[in-house]
């Protein structure tokens, strides 16, 4: 029974992750024939976002609503909540948790979510806390790479662009442990390799991985590209970006090195790393991954209103 | 059958316009008897507002819910969202379109209603794009004028204030180009004449307009006074401001002049250029004018809803 | 039958304060089973707040929707709204009324509910208009004591900190003119005294208050210990402000002195003016009184809904 969603570390059970996979499937079919069940009628949820994400705030709120839920929420809890007058998190969590079913947590700080879980009296979303987690994220990519290649297992692929900061990066390389027979391209500039902790989780786990910063030579080799945004304000210098930043550009030359069977993930938003000619590539899945959030996240809903139902029989 | 809602062009159909009216009469007689049909129930709406509106914003809103559906919203997306870290409107779109049955867009660019409709996978509509269009206020205009007159054909109006930007002005004298016999003043500061291009597009439609600075002269004549807002800042010189403001503001002295049985409008807010005074006047139909918004954009809903159902079926 | 919820004042009755305060627990002790009647079904509030409050927001929001309705909200009007545009408040709430059925309006302004519910075609609450009143939170307030010692008579309650400011203890000092044998402790630095028309008040009801600037020596004899904010800005000098604050703070220390059947409130967000170590203490009733809001303010939207339905009758 969940109780919160704070890391992806909670799902590293390949039998929950499947249950979690299948029901999304169902009501993705449930809702393409307009009837989802209504299984958070009269339930709650408050977004409460510190920093906006209106992509993944619509997404929570969206999931909700076609459960039959209702939502409160605010945008930037950080500019207009009593935030500004002092109040502690673990205070506003405390309240809100008491006009609430389920809270979703948006916040710059790593941790937050884990300490707004221990105060609150309803269970917490993580939805992003600063260069910590975004469990939800990791779930629906990896979900998006089961519909798009058809397993969980036995596959190659490379994460590209700024896996030294890229959150989503992290999380999905810890539920990725989860899979078997993955190997994994670690493609970056060397400023932006990944951290040593995230190389000795893959070591300790013992799955497959190199590191390169020529992307082109991965591109015919692997099943799933993903790809991230790379900041020019990450670099020291402006000649030092110039020299990189094109060969981490997906642009139409580079697509005819992909691998034809390999599909192109994105989590979104991407400025120019992917060109616009890429987008009616039919391996381009970004824009279905986005969608599959939706039903991941709908999915996980249900699952914690299970939690709740089973609380309230108590 | 609607798909988008983008321009007042799309309106000029007379049949087409009367099906509007008549679906925006019964939903309003169906929300004073309490009844009205939950035609989008489980339809979400998104209010994508790239810049504030709260009046627009909370009539779709309201439309939406009075018909049983819900809404994700963002009052100010172009500070909140992705669009900071340097998102495209498209992908934007292309990604709230699959958490959303409709999406209703406010932007600051004339243009960005059918970007936005080319790439989304639900109905858009335009609730205003910079200089562009704002169709569903032209729409309630033009209903308005029927409520009060009692006709769409068969009247004189003047359209006071700024009419080189106002935008709402622009999106009526396309509309008005379905009524019959239609005389219109265009009464303005030389400074801010309707553009060319609209006096062409009058022209072209064999409309008859006059051209005039003075608006107490048409005051006696008219049945219709559509006020709008004159703003200091477009003036080169604060003499010249001076010189013209008192010519457009609807005092009690101005009312006296004014046709008994004429109606005055306006698209709001206003500042000063309507006095308080004018308010209790029972030809000041200007807040019965934004009530008439509900109805209006409850039918357009409505008639978008029978393209989504049509849709399912297919 | 409420109109509007303008002031504290038009709660002294008693008889009616024992009815809200009975239908606020009837609704609480539906929400535990899971079976609140939707006695707001299809009705739309708006909520319109010019200054932000997440969680006097989210309290009202979640009490509509608990209630079967629905909710249209703006978290920041000033900023977004036409009152940039210089829109008075009272064209915005013309409008908004034919929008929604009931409004809760937050202004910076005292007197601005008033003037809302002038000009509104539908009720008006005031959520907080600036220094002027916030009925419902004196409400909870007095509702929670009720709660927390059993009574709304024969206590002896101590009011602590900001007291020349502090806009909830005004509201309350009114609302306890309707209580029986209470006897009042003000107890503030002498800077941030209660003001004089407070005071005359309280002698006009012959109600017994004494002032005093030492929290420690009153803690022993209370039932009811309400704190609140006292913000370093007021003093004239940092000094002075050293001096003082240590005695305002509820500390393990203090409570230690406090009478053991006394209750703690606050208005909340509190800061550090009572210690995180008091909250384990079963004393400590903020975060309850933060709740009770949640079922007061149900209780007063099924109020005016019974208002709604017999003008709707009519």
């Amino acid at each position: 029974m969940l109780e919160h969603i704070l890391s992806t570390r909670q799902f590293l059970d390949r039998n929950a992750l499947a249950g979690i996979f299948k029901r999304a499937e169902k009501l993705e079919s449930a809702d393409k024939r307009g009837r989802i069940p209504k299984l958070l009628k009269d339930k709650i949820l408050s977004c409460v976002f510190y920093e906006p994400s209106t992509r993944t705030r619509f997404s929570f709120e969206s999931a909700l609503l076609k459960l039959g839920g209702q939502v409160i929420s605010t945008e930037s809890a950080g500019h207009f909540s009593s935030a500004i007058k002092g109040e502690t998190l673990e205070d506003s969590i405390r309240i809100i948790s008491g006009y609430s079913d389920i809270i979703v947590l948006r916040h710059y700080e790593a941790g937050a979510a884990e300490r707004a879980a221990k105060v609150s009296s309803v269970p917490v979303i993580n939805a992003g806390d600063g260069s910590g987690e975004h469990p939800t994220q990791a779930l629906l990519d990896l979900y998006t790479i089961k519909k798009e290649i058809g397993r969980v297992d036995n596959f190659k692929i490379a994460m590209a662009g700024d896996l030294l900061c890229g959150r989503t990066v992290h999380s999905l390389i810890y539920l990725l442990s989860a899979s078997r027979n993955v190997e994994i391209r670690l493609v970056s500039p060397r400023e932006l390799r990944l951290p040593e902790k995230y190389k000795s989780f893959l070591k300790s786990r013992e799955m497959k991985f190199f590191e390169s910063d020529r992307l082109e030579e991965v591109l015919p080799k692997i099943d799933v590209l993903y790809m991230t945004r790379i900041q020019k304000e990450r670099f020291s210098s402006a000649r030092l970006y110039e020299r990189v930043k094109n060969s981490f550009v997906l642009d139409g030359k580079m697509l005819a090195k992909l691998n034809k069977h390999a599909v192109i993930m994105h989590p979104l938003p991407r400025v120019n790393e992917i060109s616009r000619v890429v987008d009616s590539d039919k391996r381009a899945a970004y824009f279905r991954q986005a969608k599959n959030g939706l039903y991941i996240r709908m999915a996980l809903l249900s699952f914690l209103a299970d939690g709740l139902l089973s609380r309230r029989k108590i």
